[in-house]
């Protein structure tokens, strides 16, 4: 197959190769490629922990490692030294707990959920305790089972998420939780993609004083947004999400790599005459003679309809070309007529995310987030890994 | 358990037993329900043939049909008497070929992807012909396998998506395609929401003179959004999507019902002082004393962070509550102020989507699209069918 000649030439050489290997054996019926990048993230993680030092970096692989893949993510962290791991839920604590060695501490970020007590127990699960009702809850489970219970307890500071309220923190200080053995103390700041935001300092002097109680106990406070903060935000622990997956829109300098590719078939391509309607609702309208190819994504797969198209690109044969009229369900349309005959045929694949289309490109000028890309695209597409 | 005592009060009483036992059945490490109705898809199929009448209803279950699950939509819809099946990619169409039987038409609108010729004659999948090329090459599959194979042919009308150009329609109709059993002739509106539009007439016209070379063949242009249009745009059959599923929004006025429901659970319960900030950025000040809940689904479960969700409520125990402040990753929150004690308590469920929360109520004042909601909502949570 000549697949891999000339649609992937910008790419880092090691990544390109292993891109186009994955996309060589595609069978000739399947519609794209998300190919994710373990050394990256491996790499990152590094980055991080050398950026940080001595703050700790903790591994937030919640959402099914924001859609990476929490099953080969938490192994490769585990294997780059991470020992703490955030997840949202406990099914998800209970996936990873099957998959970690015992001394990796699984932290869950719901909290101990009425009637889950056992299983946070059984499985060596750590729950953040939301509140003084989820403390007491635990306290009795511990003294049910004749032996203090690890935990972290989560202060809400600003959220009016999750994490105790004054009053919760009133009633837990002056009770007796000896049974608790508390491993990590939190907060989690609400504008920390501000740092401007007085909300910030405020949140983050309220925490110091909470956690005073706690002297010896580490601290967490900041996620990936706030790294950049300083020391007094970062304390012993981060909580460091989308750094890993190089989702961190370069805002902490260290060069945190992309590790998500993702690629979908020309399935055909087509010349319109000028004044061509393109797509739904007839909003683009080629102004000239255009050729225009059809890919296999849309939003069933993740591709966004939401954000307006203007500006958002795919490269086809080492060049970009913009996507025109609306995302369809399976489908979207782009100009390629800039682009030399010869450099993309019909079956070829157009690449969507990579290293130089960021998650980010395609949601600027949306309300849509950046975190939701990874997690909701390519779900139809061949999912390889590779370093 | 006593959950299904107080939160479902307003569902059609069969639906509320069936959610309520498998609310109930949810171990209390689950988070949330993703429930689909077939017998209301079997309804609506049902009511659709009857509205359509003598247009034939195809049954359109691409996307995992539209997220409610292709494999248990398909064989149900086949026992209701659909025959034919219509998929975007060819990999969706070869798993549904697994569970239909042989007798069952299924139609990949991605067309004839370069190399899988072989594919839709093995698996006895009818290729969409999107272009002059993929009948030549589907024509010599013919010739080399020594007989007629049925296709379709897509002509396009104005989407400039997928489908012969008028230079592909030149040359096939000059040409002998003979071993070619065309056994579909289809375009596809643009406007097909907008009934006002003259593009719709025009399409109409364009392709009606394109049929008229296949007098005995049948005919299809419209989807669900344009069923209303009459009997000129219905032909001899109709592409049935988001109809069947209930997604509408009642512009057919067949009483078409929903099929989807979906619950979270409330995994904290708090009550905050006046002009405390709610979730990222801050966006949201209460104005007095609030209770708030905190509901297990993010958009991580598909529940988009981008709407304004000014007027996006769920309900708890009967009552509509409001979303209040952005919508995290794996969280969101709720006033629940105005809901009385004793009506809900933690670990109860929200309604997210169901008979009196639509879809459409979730995208109302954004740029999504209602399509968007069942494909991407819910995947973290267990997923039950019934009738």
């Amino acid at each position: 197959m000549d697949l891999s000649e000339n649609f992937i030439v910008d790419l880092p050489k090691f990544v390109e190769e292993k891109i186009a290997g994955f996309l060589a054996c595609l069978d000739s019926c399947e519609s794209g490629l998300m190919a994710i990048d373990l050394g990256a993230i491996t790499r990152n993680y590094g980055r991080l922990c050398a950026f940080l030092a001595p703050t700790k970096v903790a591994a937030v692989i919640k959402a099914d490692a924001y859609g990476f893949g929490a099953e080969k993510v938490g192994p490769v962290l585990y294997e780059s030294g991470s020992r703490d791991f955030f997840v949202a839920t406990i099914a998800e604590g209970l996936e990873l707990r099957k998959i970690l060695p015992e001394n990796a501490r699984i932290f869950a970020l719901c909290g101990l959920l009425p009637g889950s007590e056992q299983t946070f127990l059984l499985h060596n699960i750590v729950p953040v305790l939301n509140s003084y009702q989820q403390a007491k809850n635990y306290q009795n489970m511990a003294i049910l089972a004749g032996k203090t219970l690890n935990c972290a307890l989560h202060f809400d500071t600003g959220m009016s998420r999750t994490g105790f309220c004054q009053e919760d923190s009133q009633k837990f200080f002056v009770q007796d939780f000896s049974q608790l053995n508390v491993v990590l103390v939190m907060s989690h700041l609400c504008c920390g993609d501000d740092a401007e935001n007085p909300l910030n300092a405020a949140q983050m002097a309220k925490f110091t004083k909470i956690a005073e109680k706690f002297p010896t106990v580490d601290r967490s406070l900041v996620a990936t947004s706030a790294l950049h903060f300083g020391q007094d935000f970062r304390m012993e622990m981060a909580r460091v999400g989308h750094g890993l997956y190089g989702l961190d829109g370069g805002v902490l300098g260290c060069n945190l790599e992309p590790a998500l590719y993702v690629f979908a078939k020309i399935i055909q391509i087509r010349t319109v005459p000028a004044h061509s309607t393109v797509g739904y609702s007839a909003i683009y309208k080629t102004s000239k003679l255009a050729k225009l190819a059809t890919l296999a994504i849309g939003y069933a797969d993740g591709y966004f309809r939401a954000p307006r198209t203007e500006g958002r690109v795919v490269k086809i044969g080492g060049y970009f070309a913009p996507i025109v009229g609306r995302i369809s369900m399976d489908f979207c349309v782009v100009d390629v007529s800039e682009i030399p005959d010869g450099a993309f045929k019909e079956g070829d694949f157009a690449q969507i995310v990579g290293d130089e289309i960021l998650p980010k490109n395609l949601v600027d000028g949306s309300d849509l987030i950046l975190h939701e890309i990874p997690i909701l695209l390519g779900r139809r597409f061949r999912r390889e890994y590779f370093w």
